[in-house]
């Protein structure tokens, strides 16, 4: 097994970090890896946010539902789809951009997760642990406004950087059976989605959160505690209107 | 410098393939380094459809605007946002899904393109080539009838995946302090603009390109012929659409 795929398959999400800094030369070589991802017609329409000052790391872990990793380690990465600068680029060459629409905020959003995920394998290879913070699109509106979005920018999502000060276990995952579909999508009996999930079913851990949760099964806990209807409408209004207020939903000829 | 760093440096696109098949254990290892990304809530809301058949690829290849790597290299692997399953399975265990919002869709299209980025990283550490496909959004609908898609399934971006058959040249990238903000977001100034852009601008390619298309600047290519408005718009219906029919935009309470 080569050092890469060690790298790809040793992943752990660290939620607990020592405070000691990230040299600048590391973090240069994990944010030029992150800009090698492959981008679509190499417009690179993305932006990274680094955030390491430490009174601003104290304010972004309150908008980040106040996680604790997020004043504790070094170095956050907010990742953005951005196609200002492109679109500033095109009008100082005297082109019309046509870019603010859903279509070009969804290509930069792959530009940049594609660049994110770069930049996580990078930093675990140096022995980094990474956390990616999904309240991003959560809080839009308010990240907007921390980082002074201008038109044409939209946070996507937070990589949370530091040396680990723990050591978990892996977590499961789903049999690849599961989630691997051959030539064309075979749809999930009811037998199916058993034995897929019955390995997470049966963990410890699981029957621990029951308890905790007070509640019949794990299905059950995504449902109505963890991502509840409720949350995900408010969360889809949120981040719907900060697309349209950074003026990617402009769909008139 | 790591060999996982050196694998991410050294990336290029690979337009033209051998038809030297995949070895499965080389596939196997490829998927798997895809699933140990980072998803939300380890909840894997995605799926992965592997189309190696000839004739299939030979129809892909149409959707896919007819770019002929689509049928001559040996794999593609379809990335989908995926809450079918995790519907079912909250369904099975009396569990209320409330994912059939835009968040959800969002959350399910990270997860899948980590896992893409992810698996494009492993493959490359296997010395094959790799490209992304971004005809996989403007295509959606089609590619939701090829595959077979069910409700709660989105096609988020294709990987061609084979032996390279070229050695192209990397290709440029904007310096770093055009992509990376500290702390805050630098607005961009004229002067930036034309300091980022200026590499990129007096390549030769660049003004090979500015001759064949008979337009004034690069910039000019972009705007109206690679990504014009009009197909931005186009493309923005059919997405949005998709994402609507395949449920993902009943946001009432």
């Amino acid at each position: 097994m080569n050092h890469t795929l060690k790298t790809l398959l040793s992943h752990k999400t660290i939620r607990n970090y020592k405070s000691d800094p990230i040299p600048d030369d590391m973090l240069s070589h994990i944010l030029e890896a992150g800009f090698r991802a492959s981008t679509t017609g190499n417009m690179q329409v993305y932006s990274v946010i680094v955030t390491r000052d430490e009174e601003r790391r104290k304010e972004l872990c309150q908008l980040h539902f106040g996680q604790k990793m997020v004043e504790q380690a070094p170095v956050l990465l907010t990742f953005c789809a951005d196609f200002n600068r492109f679109n500033k680029w095109c009008r100082q060459r005297e082109a019309e951009p046509g870019y603010d629409n859903f279509l070009s905020f969804f290509t930069a959003a792959i530009d940049a997760l594609l660049v994110a995920q770069n930049a996580c394998v990078a930093a675990e290879s140096f022995g980094l642990g990474i956390c990616y913070l999904g309240t991003t699109t959560y809080q839009a509106d308010k990240l907007i406004d921390f980082f002074n979005l201008p038109e044409g920018v939209m946070p996507i999502t937070t990589v949370v950087l530091g040396y680990p000060n723990e050591d978990p276990e892996k977590v499961d995952r789903l049999p690849a059976e599961g989630v691997v579909h051959y030539e064309t999508y075979k749809d999930y009996l009811a037998e199916d989605i058993d034995r897929i999930y019955h390995e997470k079913e049966r963990l410890p851990e699981t029957a621990r959160l029951i308890k905790e949760n007070e509640l019949d099964n794990l299905a059950q806990i995504f449902a109505y505690k963890r991502y509840s209807k409720k949350d995900n409408l408010q969360f889809s209004k949120v981040f719907l209107d900060a697309i349209t207020d950074q003026g990617f939903m402009n769909h008139k000829e």
